[in-house]
């Protein structure tokens, strides 16, 4: 089979084309023939070596992809062949409250990805996918769909009547604005470009912000909602949105901290967290039962992910190129047909 | 009646004990004749000028308070005449979540405090003490107490068997201690001095770290824990212990951010908070109801506050002193008998 | 002032037009120009005896109202004069969870309720309506639309994604079918008759039943899941339907027990309840801040209630007796212009 | 080895000692070599084929088991040899809500059970017991201790100072006691003998009733509690009890319903639901994780399951016909040494 792995050296430079033995599932396990593959901003790190240094290589990168069953081991019976499945971001991480144990085992690092014409996985870390999904589509679940149902959902319980603040246009960010709509939330939306920003009002933003032209933006997002404050922002930025995002939030709201798009480590201001009882809530992705939740949500509805563009699998340098230009807006895929 | 209040400019030599008239309640309202004050860390920003420079003077300060109601005004069948009352830190909190106008009506800044020898407050705004307690033991409760109920209890969900780190010596963290002691869980205390350590492990602390010769507090706890963390830590300190908070808390777990005793500003790692989904709670004490519920296990525990010292009323000035130089196991109150 | 009061022996016969002297406003309290009324189950039950045959009369019927405050006491800053406002349905349940003193308070026995040409409550006790409702519509908000808020949100943290299954055609049952598509959800519906049926589907149910014609409908609503069974359900039947509501709900759901249309005293087998892990859920419609909450997702979606007939104010008995007809689909409404 | 098995029919006269082939374990599996076996009132029924009368035979009965790894399967590193451990429940449900899939898989029916020399179990099935714990003592967790733990933590959310009633002396009510002191909370519990309601006053029972000299018990439990209501009642009766329990409970309380001891068919007034706003929640034992968080509960307070009587392997028959007569209090165990 064919795959992509970074050898030798971190590096977009180092993300090898190669060919590697084809694999057989073992008792438990199931042979999925890839079919799409989504990228996400921590494979974007990852391949750099920013994620974690010390990984080993080879590895094949990523953490998203979808593909049909082909094959399966001894003992198997939660899935079987002719499912199209997407493996779950960390494969052991069933269902209940995170552990290290349970967060330990990531697809596209430490385990290798999903960048591979085949894959094993152990049965219990797949999930079968919405039918109305294309393969690109189901390709989008698993990190940031999931990442964005677990801030609203499962961590968030944000209801009807609540707004929500996402930022910027990226695949977590995106699929939040379509969770909140499906939960009879409203949405703002931040963008430093304006034809982004118009792209989020067509998916029903209810209001936009370009926090290049007004860096107070948390301010605005304040007023916006009357002065009472947004219920639950989704952070990506980290460092440097998270002084705006205190700004913006309620009295007793929610910033889900998921992202640090802008920077790692922030300074901020203990005093309204205190004074308002705000409440930061890391989140890493989400457990297998989340994404089974979220899929009812997504089937019920046919809710379909918004895709920037889908790249042929040979193509692969070039799509982490353009997802690294931070041009898009939705997830960018790649193709194994 | 004789109050303290402050006058003119903010700062200790400014707090002087002066005759104002008696007041009468109103419709709705009660006369509580106070027998008992206790102060807190927010008392001594406060008289300094560092909590809020825009209040405006002069002001009675403190928040807690317990005295006997002596009179009540038309309509009031919440409590009666010779019942032992505190009033609630903020009047307007009563239950549910909360929000800007609850959390605005707190004694002692912007109202005035309990350092007079008679308020009058809404009947809804005071609770009914615990019996088995003193004057002085009833007045710790509502700041200090609420607040490590609050934390751990109606927002923290501390459960049997869970592991709690309380910081230091102070009213809040002993309280911590005694509560996470109810509801079965193990405490770890730190403090800067062996002698106040020795006072935590007799009251009942599982472990305690000396912080000033175990700087890194945070791997020391984790370690103690089997490397697993702790549940939920009850942070006082602010921008000077956060750092190690993260690195002590375990996977899931809660910090509750209730105090800036060493800074305001902390710069934070963000990727401890995604890569553990660590949740930072801020806290602002707590609701009417959430009194009332800690009321019935400090009853039918009969669990007693730990006092540091007893000031007379006219000695309030030297209470102040001896609250500012840190030098207390528990709480500092003052006495009007 | 006119009013309808139940005058000497309870009965649709004894609910007489009398005159009574205009209130006026004491202190915290508002005085109320009724604009509309709607007729809850409760109130047919309270005129004719079976809710509480204790009741002292004379008794001002029902619980629902809209009106504009005209006049308030000393005090009073929640509302002011112009406003429009409900009155909530138990005047003592502001937030926090329920306890015999905020439910004792409510309209319509024992407290004189909103048949009324002038209402004086306290100022806590009434909420802003939606500004885009009629009279007629607002008027339906406090029991029928808060118990289907509080069954779905408050209590049931329904998600986008599930199936929520609805009895009948009252007022209760509308609301939810409504607020269960807000939130995402989809809904059965069942009536006794095929027309009440074709309008619930164009209100937005996913499947509808009819239990007259399918008396297993449990089973049915079981099977249009896939076998999975109901995600939570909206019990306003009581002793004739619990039996298969249990067999329509899945496991780990919920049934929220709202109403006892068809009986108050039910034959259950605890057996399902066990080995399903289901919950039963008592509801008495909801707190202010419940009522608040859901106002904010009303307006933001400019949801409106299902009004089956508005009457003129001197045709109350024949609301009443269309109301208990059980003709009608949604809320029967009482116009005071 | 040898096994308890019932042959060709249901009764205890056809539980028979027989010889089966010692097992192996395959890929992800553990051989466990029994020490001790605890009984449940599910056994009872099992037996006499009150449980199941559609459970294939032979079947190994009983649930509760404690024994050391001997030997482990491919793949297995969740546990190792030498450990001692007891196999859950249901070996499918590891975490999160429960589910048809997750309840199925039961030992001691379906699935052979705990009486038998040898037992081959996934090694996602067992959980490593608290180290002071007696092999005895260990036996007794699976069924009703993660029960009662289940209801009063899981789901229950009992708080330090809330009332819990627990009925009789059975082993999920023991345990339910024992449980609730550990958080903090008064017990009341109800018996028809004296002399056991001695012993649980011994065991710290606050408060206790015979339900046989005073058969309106739930009245009596509510004035015990100052008219106010218990907070949470473990309902082990079922039919017979139900009626009491709903006296019993306070307004917003919840009646866990756990066992049909007294009858499966209840005849319940929904009236009190509504008005109280009483939540009845069915339960089955609880997943893995429940075990694990009571296990730490459990170790830290080196809490001792109580039992009545230790019967040897070959005297199993008297071990059911002791626990058949309801003379214990607290568990009946069997040990193979």
């Amino acid at each position: 089979m064919k795959v992509f792995e970074i050898q030798g050296e971190f590096g977009f430079e180092n993300l090898r084309l190669v060919e590697r033995p084809d694999p057989t599932p073992g008792p438990g396990q199931v042979l999925v023939k890839m079919k799409g593959v989504s990228l996400n901003f921590r494979d974007i790190l990852m391949v750099r070596g920013h994620y974690n240094p010390r990984q080993p290589l080879p590895l094949i990168p990523c953490s998203d992809g979808v593909g049909e069953i082909v094959a399966v081991g001894e003992g198997v019976d939660w899935v079987s062949t002719g499912d199209r499945v997407a493996g779950i971001f960390s494969q052991t991480w069933i269902g209940g409250p995170p552990s290290p144990e349970k967060l330990g085992g990531t697809l596209g690092g430490p385990l290798d990805g999903t960048l591979a014409e085949l894959m094993v996985l152990d049965a219990q870390g797949v999930v079968k996918v919405p039918g109305h999904l294309s393969d690109a589509g189901a390709s989008t679940l698993p990190c940031a769909a999931v990442t964005a149902w677990s801030a609203l959902v499962e961590e968030g319980e944000v209801r009807s009547g609540d707004t929500v603040l996402v930022q910027g246009t990226g695949g977590v960010s995106i699929f939040a604005l379509q969770f909140a709509r499906l939960l009879g939330a409203r949405v703002i939306a931040t963008s430093s470009s304006h034809e982004k920003l118009e792209k989020v009002r067509d998916l029903g933003a209810w209001a936009t912000i370009n926090y290049q032209e007004d860096p107070q933006w948390g301010k605005t997002a304040r007023k916006l909602t009357g002065g009472v404050g947004v219920d639950h922002i989704v952070e990506v930025g980290g460092a440097g949105t998270l002084e705006q995002s205190l700004r913006a939030v309620r009295t007793g709201g929610t910033v889900s901290v998921i992202g640090v798009l802008s920077g790692t480590s922030a300074k901020i201001n203990i005093i309204p967290l205190l004074m308002q009882q705000i409440r930061l809530q890391g989140l890493l992705v989400g457990s297998r039962e989340a994404f089974e939740r979220m899929n009812r949500a997504i089937s019920l509805h046919e809710l379909r992910p918004v895709i920037d563009r889908v790249f042929a699998f040979d193509e692969t340098p070039d799509a982490f190129g353009h997802m690294a230009s931070g041009a898009h807006v939705g997830k960018v895929c790649i193709s194994f047909n």
